[in-house]
């Protein structure tokens, strides 16, 4: 079987969500770092891997995928068999449901975590001076989404049913880089969301992400 | 079988993506309106249908979903023998492929596409005004989107393959409305997504969204 190829590099969210999904399938792959200083992201041949030309990709055999939450679904479908189940492979009500939750992640989490996590983390590396407007904005936002959560994670242990699903492993970038900035408390201060963040950081496909990150 | 129940208004996006869906299928359903003016969507019982306060919800028996790309994926599935094919029903690489347009709609495309029909449409009936600056940052954001489009539409008849899928779909209630600004020139003026902009907007199950709105 031809090994699975990542276009992409460990600091990039986008990227640390795929790379966290093939280690809880305990896939083989090989990450092939992409150049962004010298914007190969940008340039052929990159951008036939993604018109958009963003990170992550994926190559496996002749099939090339972007859009990194479309790539996870990809893994844990052709994958099934293999390492966790990050489709709760319960009924057709649960399927529904998890997709529910993957879309409130990518419609409602994202949008505000990310930028969040571009003002406090990602300007600093760029030198670029943060917004406080902006934090403040999108701390504001954050709160409400994670009070749905609150109320959520009380009903269940995840946020799609009681396993671990895409749902939630679609969340631990942007949380991994939140949780060492001042938005930290966002997330401590609700009982259910803090247990939640311990729970989906503390697994090893993710410490594996994050060694990835300091090789 | 219970009826489906749709819980909307028929001129918001979000709701016409999932009216769009079920006229696909040839489903009976209900559409039950929500008074937004009076902040019906904001209190109980909205709220147990959907705990971030928007519509649409939807009900299939005792499964209650929201989001609508994800009650639009149930749909396709649940109801996958009847009315038309909304995911190519051909092998796993059109599935992860239909995936990828997916998530392109709803992270590159959307995000511009909505606030400028927000901008240029929904200002206006709210009696606000429209800010030419941010209209201006949007339509040049869509016009680069719209350029990957062109490219993709000179390779197979829809984003995700040569048949009409959910992918397409999702795109219509956006571009009904920047159809009627003067927006409508970034799809006119590319050949391709001037061409699949007129066949999506054709097709019979779309008319019956907008004659909803008629009534
Ligand atoms: N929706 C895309 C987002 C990808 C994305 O934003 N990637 C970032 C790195 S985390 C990137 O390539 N940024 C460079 C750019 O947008 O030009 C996905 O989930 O794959
Ligand atoms: N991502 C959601 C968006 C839903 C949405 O934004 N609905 C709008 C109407 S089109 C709404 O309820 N707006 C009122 C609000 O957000 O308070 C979906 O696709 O269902």
């Amino acid at each position: 079987m031809a090994t699975i190829k990542v276009h992409g590099v460990p600091m990039s969210t986008a990227t640390m969500r795929v790379l966290a999904a093939l280690y809880e399938k305990d896939l083989q792959f090989e990450l092939i770092p992409v150049d962004m200083r010298a914007g190969a992201h940008k340039q052929e041949p990159y951008l036939s891997l993604n018109p958009f030309g963003q990170i992550p990709a994926l190559e496996d055999g002749d099939l090339s995928l972007f859009e990194s939450r479309a790539i996870t679904q990809y893994i844990a479908e052709e994958y099934s068999e293999k390492g966790e189940k990050l489709l709760c492979p319960g009924c057709k009500k649960v399927k529904a449901t998890t997709n529910v939750w993957i879309q409130v992640e990518g419609q409602q989490f994202d949008p505000n975590a990310s930028k969040l996590a571009f003002e406090r983390v990602f300007k600093g590396m760029f030198g670029m001076t943060t917004d406080p407007a902006a934090v403040q904005e999108l701390e504001g936002k954050l709160q409400k989404v994670l009070d749905i959560y609150e109320a959520r994670l009380s009903k269940s242990e995840f946020l799609a049913c009681d396993c671990f699903t895409l749902a939630d492993l679609h969340h631990l970038p942007a949380i991994h880089y939140l949780m060492g900035t001042d938005s930290k408390v966002l997330f401590d201060s609700r009982p259910k969301v803090s247990e939640w963040v311990k729970k989906i950081t503390a697994r090893p496909a993710w410490a594996k992400v994050i060694d990835l990150q300091k090789q």
